[in-house]
């Protein structure tokens, strides 16, 4: 689907769980309304060269801007990062209503 | 939809014609099956610290891994990444089976 577009690309420290983590967002994003969906991956296959230390990518889709307005302004969101930001050695945030030039069919 | 997927997140050199680049990717994915479905967009509302730089993200899917691969040695992209790869000042790539935690509806 189409809509308003959150995506994160991430490095996480060493000592993390990432699976604590993902239990954490899924949890989350169950929580919240305003997230439509929500698809991650792990980059098993890329160059490092080319991925440059990230290995995570996490997408949310909204309906629209608002959407995403609520989502971060939520309580659970707002507890949430504070928590993810512990996690993160590095990260790359993009937000952007998504135009989708080639559907699924 | 699931699948494999290849996400790309772009900063352009600075005298570079996006729209020109945009073209050139739409034809391709338009000239290669493999490609199921293409969505891209630019961020003009993130935080500059948050998504440092990076302006464009591009997010291709394909049906399995090995559909990816058919699409990286298509000649129309070897042709097309030689083109790019000029174009841009930075960038991260990431190529991963995607996990749908929540489905659209």
């Amino acid at each position: 689907m189409a809509g308003f577009k959150h995506l994160l690309i991430v490095k996480f420290k060493e000592d993390v769980v990432v699976e604590d983590i993902l239990k954490g967002m899924q949890k989350l994003v169950s929580e919240i309304d305003a997230v439509k969906s929500f698809e991650w991956g792990q980059d098993i296959e890329g160059e490092e060269m080319l991925r440059q230390g990230f290995t995570h990518a996490f997408l949310m889709t909204f309906e629209d801007k608002q959407g995403y307005t609520a989502f971060v302004g939520h309580p659970c969101h707002v507890e949430f990062s504070a928590t993810f930001s512990t996690a993160i050695d590095k990260i790359v945030l993009l937000d952007f209503p998504s135009v989708v030039a080639k559907a699924a069919t």
